[in-house]
């Protein structure tokens, strides 16, 4: 059999998937962060476009994806399914290990597979320029490609120790002829007022979306675009899942584990939901598996609630598996993955019981990633290694219990602008920080009250 | 019609091409260094393998891939052959641009294409560690990549000013298990030399070269590996070309340009050469395009001539088109096509009019690759953009003179790792760095004496 199995333009779906048609419990709506009473159109107007708006809320199950979105994906999909046969000789392992080789996007990551379509609608609506933030830089380079394909202009507020850390990511953006501005700036009322507070503060996500949302919010051509947590980003990822079923249906498969990491969740959603159909009807088994980082355990150790999306309280109340929105959890590597809260949907598919969850810890992910590096020859980004990490951990299970089980990860992205944290971790200057115990009881006992 | 032409692994070359057999006049043999006489195996076995040699001076025109290597290549090959349909339409040209995309491989070059077959032929032969050099990083990670598939160690020393610029490539070799040492290291007599010299150099890559082939000298359980100009680098670079043939069939189409940059001669070699059975028998037209960097123009404005490969003159005497081995470029982005001499199959070709050449400025290359970045997505390295602007220059003829000739270059990596330099270039930092003529004027007028 072939290593990769690769599908032809031809295959590739026309449309995505949308959980929330069968789900068996229906999602509770957000909730508007002053009145507190259920979200209408209307009061996300000025941040996204109708057609986005339209997603966020929709139950049908299929979503036509544009033609125009089409012609762009094309450009790096369909990505291939590759069978870790390197990984599965080195494990010893009776199981099948296939990963979906997502970082050969332009940016490098999962992360277009949504830029494109916001772009896309936005610039149909009449908007000029997107304005978003990025932590580690892999999202702002994504908005930053997606927009040059549609003719809009983006603005991107970095987080400001990643913009002095990460100068490539940066650099990127403004090769694709974004504006990337180190967060906080003196562009936008919040921004200055950290600065303020702070002239020499690090920066924080928090505070480069409320940028973002600022200055999209004081232009009316502008509108504001985010890489994850929502509905229509999760649904846009199914494009990733769907292509994997069509794939182990040519493999003559049909997988035990799906495994991906979970920050915001979208690419562990996208990746993994358009399989539940069948679980659904119990036609066939599988498990899905989402990994987080033991120093950020939104699922393992969150609590199921209503909470803000960001550290203000700007955003609407969603309610999903969170930290608290004002839990700090400690500095690692994995920028993506560092978020108090998870997406609505994926938090509604692990309370349902669709979908598992798990933490590891940092230095086992990285030892995960030069394994990987060594045996497949691809350098996955950080947060892509947790989802490494927790396929191998199934594969050692399969090898203890003697099973032939078929394990399948999301491989999002490549770490070639991550190499300073590997030369980090060979330098054993990581550790596994652990959060602050204490902190986190503190921060569930002060979620937002909702009736 | 799809924009991407795949093949399956079914598809895949199973034997290199060696233009050797078919070019019209024979090359010219390689000279001892001391001797000047016609080089012997003998004289190579301490450097490298007898399977290595042997390629080196065959005349066979078909030349098997292991399948040892071919389950290596299947990692990422065969590469994708893609329609540049976003740049014919932003240049308005009637011509059809294609691509051949050889930053997908692991380490994101075309250079593991050899890299894994040496490192293959060497631990086939007991050889346990390979030595080498590198300037920009590409060649060190690809050898570093090739030894960990089959179990060998890998030392390179590395040009000190480009391991201090570019340490993620340092830390890529590292990643894959190699040791990677700035050279002047005081490892090697000849590298202490120069540290005495000037404690503060910057190093050289004739140096480099220098250090990695003492040591390979100095441990018997050792062998050097080189990434371009030698004969059967370019013979295991003819995969790219041999794929290309096999998409161009399936898309219907002969190329009538076919383009490449020029640095040793590897890249443009593999591409290219598989296209001239059909030119030297006159079935078919094309055209062979050799882009050089106008700052280091060997083919352009170089001697046909026996002379060194290297400044120290170890290396055997090669008869190629040449600036000098002690002329010294300018400095420029584009570190891989910054080399004294051409491979000299890639300047047989030339010089029996098979290939044609040109050299372009630097700024108009990173303004190619910007383009480029914005309508196609992929961000390419500096010397693949020599490439991409002769292709766009192509296209523009095209453009004047009405025709729809089918243009196609070879896309040879991603440009990740060098976002530097398009930062300088877009901070207008860069310059056209012109080379000094008197000094090239004198350089030719010394080139060594061979009766």
């Amino acid at each position: 059999m072939d290593k990769k199995i690769n599908l032809s333009e031809s295959q590739m779906p026309t449309h995505w998937y949308n959980l929330m048609a069968d789900l068996p419990k229906p999602m509770q709506p957000a909730l508007h962060p002053g009145t507190k009473q259920p979200l209408g159109p209307s009061d996300l107007a000025p941040l996204f476009p109708m057609s986005l708006i339209e997603q966020e809320v929709s139950t049908q199950r299929w979503i036509e994806i544009p033609e125009a979105v089409q012609k762009v994906y094309r450009i790096w999909r369909p990505t291939p399914l590759i069978r870790a046969t390197g990984l599965e000789a080195a494990l010893e392992t009776p199981a099948e290990i296939w990963f979906k080789w997502e970082g050969v996007s332009p940016a490098g990551s999962h992360k277009p597979n949504t830029a494109v379509p916001q772009a896309y609608y936005n610039a149909k609506e009449g908007i000029r320029r997107i304005t978003t933030e990025t932590g580690a830089g892999q999202w702002g380079c994504s908005m930053a490609y997606a927009s040059a394909q549609f003719g809009l202009s983006c603005t991107v507020y970095m987080v400001k120790v990643s913009y002095n850390q990460k100068p490539y990511r940066a650099a990127m953006m403004r090769a694709y002829g974004a504006e990337c501005i180190p967060s906080p700036s003196d562009r936008t009322a919040s921004g200055r007022a950290a600065l303020e507070a702070d002239p020499d503060t690090n920066g924080s996500l928090g505070n480069a979306i409320s940028e973002a949302v600022e200055d999209a919010l004081n232009d009316p051509t502008a509108h504001y675009a985010l890489g994850s947590v929502l509905n229509h980003v999760l649904i846009h990822q199914s494009v990733v899942g769907l292509e994997a079923r069509k794939q182990f249906e040519i493999a003559g498969r049909w997988p035990d584990v799906l495994v991906g990491c979970c920050g915001g969740g979208s690419n562990f959603a996208g990746f993994t939901f358009p399989f539940l159909p069948e679980k659904l009807d119990g036609s066939k088994k599988i498990r899905l598996v989402g990994v987080e980082p033991a120093a950020c355990p939104t699922l393992t150790r969150g609590k199921m609630a209503y909470d803000f999306g960001d550290t203000a309280g700007f955003t609407p109340l969603m309610r999903m598996y969170t930290l608290g929105s004002h839990f700090m959890p400690p500095g690692f590597h994995a920028g993506g993955l560092r978020y108090h809260g998870m997406a609505p949907m994926v938090s509604a598919a692990v309370e349902q019981g669709l979908a598992e969850a798990i933490a590891v810890p940092q230095l086992e992910t990285f030892a995960a990633g030069l394994l990987f590096a060594k045996v497949e020859g691809i350098m996955p980004a950080p947060e892509s290694c947790h989802a490494l990490r927790a396929a191998i951990m199934e594969a050692e299970r399969c090898k203890r219990e003697g099973k032939k089980e078929v394990i399948a990860f999301n491989l999002t992205g490549h770490g070639h602008m991550d190499m300073s944290a590997y030369n980090a971790y060979l330098d054993g200057k990581l550790s596994n920080n652990h959060y602050d115990e204490a902190a986190l009881v503190e921060s569930l006992k002060h979620l937002p009250e909702v009736k």
